[in-house]
Order: structure tokens, then C-alpha cells, then sequence
């Protein structure tokens, strides 16, 4: 996860709470990237904060770090080598096909050099740990292909007996390639989740509902999502699949913002009276924000006490950067003795 | 310097001469470049011998270890981390104006990201050790032009108060850079030293004469440089100057050489029967290589000696790396703190 930015309901439903579920299918490796970070973030004082934040909010949401590792990407410095190292058999053309790259250069942005060679760093994080398989949305699924393709380049300019169609050398006299080739793990089509005013929940957008914002302006924000003027007694509009205003995912973020926070026998029932009448949008709004408080209540509280301890913070990164260094390193020395570095 | 071949006359004359003597002029930090040379060596025994050999170079040429810090550029792993730093405000732009790159691609070469990267790896050496200036050919001169424009940037970005017109923060309000502007020292413009067949003495042409090399292949080479079928008794033609053959840099190049290795009164005898006539061009070929031996002598028992000890080598370059890294992390303690990395 970068640190960008302050998490809300759209980084939960989206893809956290998969994310956290994961920790119980085997050994996950979770960092907060905050190196890729740097190419958005420019205040010190953010990326300290925003990370801190993002670590304490998976705790928050129910990692546990004695089962999953949870740590800054920037304490394991040899990713970076890695970066380097791996970028000397990375294609320039691959990085010109980049979509994060391309859209940038299409919308008229002016490119950083940092953000072009970002899916070499983002191959380093998955490859330096030797990644069964990587959780990532559709969009994503491009970098995960370009840590396979590179992957292969390394093994197969590096790795003598390596053969591309037999990477785990099961065959005589074929070697196993040093570096492991991921899966994408594709999410699962989750809800996009719309915000405060209909279009996509997104800071960008200034529209979201905060995961662990203060607890007034989480309040005034669900208390301003966007409604019609339908009187009280009205049967409510149902919001269409998919939503027919230009730009929105949602005509109605009230009632699709329930239904994604509700129990559904909950839900039910709001579905009942919204169709029937007789209830104004205050009373769904109160309604949500009770849901919301249900939902993250928990996860709030142990996000104070963690806010209120950064020493133990800051051990679980500790303690999480010495279990990945010491996986990194492990595969570093046959980098290294690979490629021919001392 | 680069470790991707094996030192030749023209390395000699053409740079380490001058980088030799600049030990006497202040601090200097003398780096084999083993990470960018990943970018063109792909063997990593070749990697690990070219890197010891070049360090072996330096130490048999006269570098004093005590006096210049002498270190491998992989063992010192900061730079890869300001690599990455520097990289997130280098504009993408800048590299693809970058020499090295466009040559490559005008030649219909597809090129890896590493050499694109090349600048920003190059600047980060530089930077980290906070250069007053750097020694280089005029083709390097945008490399450190480079150097300069994205110091300013991060100093910008990151360092309140710093002015770019006043990078050394003398005015009051003013804060000096945390980034150091490198000045370029264009190196004198030495004489291109020619290869056996009269062309640049150059490793892709196959035609140089080895600073370290087997005695005997030296020897061979000597006697192969070419000349033309002039009798020994009559005057020897005097190379042009420029040579006024297409493609090469002498018309005698056994003439350039000796002109460029002998004692100046030597040389002066040579040159007159050289034009008088009566002296075989073999007889000319025994003079240089005895002026061969009578220069790199010294040098090459040294160079024996050291290839003897190879764990003296390792000492001197672990105590260079030692040296370079105390630099080093005094410049990215302030670098981390700029851009807010724990």
C-alpha cells in the first residue's frame, strides 16, 4: 500500500479488507511503500505521518503482526539494489508501455523520472520476497506481468541451465530460476464504492468518508451526501445499474453506500421503507453513520490507543523489517553471486 | 571508472593519468563503477575480475590509499537510496535528452532501463559525496550539467529557504543546500592516443595495447602496429596532422606512439632518423617496447604484487568503502530527513 494519502471507505471495501483477510492464507508480506511514495508526497512531515498512519491502520483493521509481516519498504534497503540490478535487464520499451506512465503523458503531465521507473521498483518488492502471488485490481495487473517478464530475463541471462519454459527446473539438467515468478492474484469485482457526491469515492475527488477521521467530520460528511429533493413520504429512487449520469457510479450514494455497510437483513428493511416511503434522507443519513460507527467502532478504538503509542508502532515496523531483511538478504546473496557483485 | 574492459594505453593517457595526479589536489574519491557496469558486463566472474583489476590499476599507477579513498561503488549501498531519492524529481524529460541514450537509439539499439537510468545513478555518486568538482571529458559534460540541475531541484523542493541563486545560502534568510553543486573539470585536451591499426585505441576495435596484459601478447602487439612497406633505408613519412586517412587517428600511428611514451630528447633522436632514413621499422618497434617497459615497469611489478596479495586488495577497498560510507551517511541522514524516510 503507498502511503499517500488518508485512507477511506473506497481503500477499505476496495481492497484492505481482502488485503487483511489474506494474512490467514499463508505468509504475507505487507509493506507500506513509501519510497514510491516520494513521487507524490513532497513534505516530509506527510510521508512520516501518512505512513505511520497506513501501518497503524492495517493493525487497526485486524492484521496481526505475529502471523503477517508489516513493515516500511524503505527499512529494507535492498530493494533498492535489487531495483538497480533488476532495471540492467528491464526493457526502456516496457517502461514507454506502462499505463501509469502513459496516462500521465496523456493528460499533458510532465513526467518525473520516478514515476516512469516505478514498475521496476514495484517488480523489486514482489520478486526481493519471492511472491507466490500478489492481490491486485485489474488495473494493476500489467506490473505484475512486467515482474514475470523480467523475472525471466534475469534467470535466463543469470541462472546457467535456466530455461523459460521450465522455471522451477524440474527437469534434468534445467535450473531453477533465482528469481520467483508471481501470480496475480485478481480481486475479486468488489462494489466500487461511490462518494459523498455520487462519482467515485477518491481523494482526488475531496469526496470521501474517512476510514479514521476525526469523528465530527466523518459525521458532517455522511450528513452532506449528495440526495434529490423527494419529500419524506415519497417512495425514494432506487440508483440504476450502472448509474446514468455521466461520471457518477452512483445516482443514489445513500442507499448504495447502505447497502455496502449494512447487515443485509439490515439492509432489507431500509430497502423495504426507501421503495415504500415515509422516511426522509436524515433518517437514512443517521442510520449510515450508525452503521459506520458499528462497522469501524472497533477498528477506531485500537487506532487511538495505537495513535497514543507510537513506541509499539514503531517495534511492530521494526520487528517487521528484521523478518523482511532477513528473507531479502537471503535472496540478495544469490543475486549478488549471480550477477557478480561482491 | 567503469569496470567493463581491460586497461589499455589509451585509458592511461587518455584519463587515469591525470586522475592519478589529482590525489594530490585534495580529497579524492576514486569509485570502480561495478553497478553501472551491470549495464554492459553480463558475466559475473568477468565482473568481480574487471572491478579487483581496475582497483589493482589504480593502486599499481600510484594512487595512495592512505591519501585518496579507493572504494567499489556497490560497497556503498547509500547511493542506490539517493538514486532512488534523487530519481523522484528528475525530470523524465532530461534523460531522454541525455547523450548516451539518444546515441544508442540512433544506432537501433534498443536499450535496456539501466542505461537510461545511467545519469541518475551517475549523479547520485557524485552528489553523495558532496563533489566540488569532477574530472571529466567534454562528453561528459551534460552528465554533470545533469548532476547540477537536479541538485538544485531537490534543494528546492526539499531545503526551506534555499535560493537557487545563492546555493551556499551566504545571504541572510538563505539556507544552504543540503545537495553540494558539482563543477566540472574539464580534463586537458590529451592527445587521442592511436591504436595499432592507426584508429582510436579502443576495446571495440580490437587493436589496443594492454597497460597489465600478458607479456608476451604486448610484445605481438607492438610488433603488429602498421606501417607501410617503406625501405629501411629511405626517410619514414610523418604522420599528418589530422591523419588524412578516413576512419583513423594516425597515418603512423608506430610515429604517434613513440612520440607519445619517450622522454622528449629521446623522442628527438628517434624523429631525426626517423626523417633521415636508414633505421628499419622494426628496430622502431623494439624502442617502444623497450619505452613500453621503461614507463609501466614499475607499474606492472606492482600490479604483480598486488594480483599476488588479492586480500590486501580487498583490505584497501573495504577501508575505502569504510571511508566512502561515513560520507555517505552523514550526507543521507539529512537527505532522509528532507524527504521524511525514518
Amino acid at each position: 500500500m503507498q502511503s499517500s494519502g488518508r485512507l477511506h471507505l473506497g481503500n477499505y471495501y476496495g481492497a484492505l479488507r481482502q488485503f487483511v483477510q489474506l494474512q490467514d492464507e499463508g505468509e504475507g508480506y505487507y509493506f507500506i511503500a513509501n519510497l514510491h511514495a516520494l513521487t507524490t508526497v513532497r513534505d516530509p512531515k506527510a510521508a512520516l505521518d501518512l505512513t505511520r498512519e497506513a501501518a497503524m491502520a492495517y493493525l487497526a483493521l485486524g492484521l496481526d503482526p505475529k502471523k503477517a509481516v508489516l513493515f516500511r519498504q524503505s527499512d529494507v534497503r535492498e530493494v533498492l539494489e535489487l531495483y538497480w540490478i533488476l532495471g540492467s535487464v528491464t526493457p526502456h520499451a516496457h517502461l514507454e508501455r506502462a499505463h501509469s506512465y502513459k496516462d500521465k503523458v496523456a493528460k499533458g503531465i510532465s513526467p518525473d523520472f520516478g514515476l516512469f521507473a516505478y514498475p521496476v521498483l514495484m517488480a523489486a518488492d514482489i520478486l526481493l520476497y519471492s511472491a507466490d502471488f500478489v492481490p491486485v485490481g485489474k488495473d494493476q495487473i500489467q506490473h505484475i506481468e512486467f515482474a514475470r517478464d523480467w523475472a525471466v530475463k534475469f534467470n535466463t541471462q543469470y541462472v546457467p541451465g535456466y530455461d523459460p519454459a521450465d522455471p522451477e527446473g524440474k527437469e534434468r539438467g534445467h535450473s531453477r530460476g533465482i528469481l520467483k515468478l508471481p501470480e496475480a492474484r485478481i480481486q475479486e469485482a468488489t462494489q466500487t464504492v461511490p462518494g459523498v457526491d455520487g462519482q467515485k469515492m477518491s481523494k482526488s475527488y475531496g469526496n470521501t468518508i474517512e476510514l479514521f477521521g476525526d469523528e465530527k467530520e466523518i459525521k458532517k460528511r455522511i450528513m452532506s451526501i449528495k440526495t434529490d429533493s423527494t419529500p419524506v413520504d415519497a417512495p425514494k429512487p432506487v440508483p440504476q445499474q450502472p448509474a446514468t449520469t455521466p461520471g457518477l457510479v452512483s445516482d443514489a450514494p445513500l442507499y448504495d453506500l447502505l447497502k455496502l455497510m449494512l447487515p443485509e437483513s439490515d439492509f432489507a428493511e431500509v430497502d423495504a421503507t426507501w421503495k415504500a416511503g415515509g422516511k426522509g434522507y436524515g433518517d437514512y443519513k443517521k442510520k449510515l453513520l450508525e452503521a459506520y460507527h458499528a462497522t469501524f467502532g472497533p477498528a477506531r478504538q485500537r487506532y487511538a490507543e495505537l495513535a497514543a503509542d507510537p513506541g509499539e508502532v514503531e517495534r511492530i515496523l521494526q520487528d517487521g523489517a528484521n523478518r523482511a531483511r532477513a528473507e531479502a538478504s537471503r535472496l540478495m546473496t544469490q543475486v549478488r553471486k549471480a550477477v557478480g557483485i561482491p
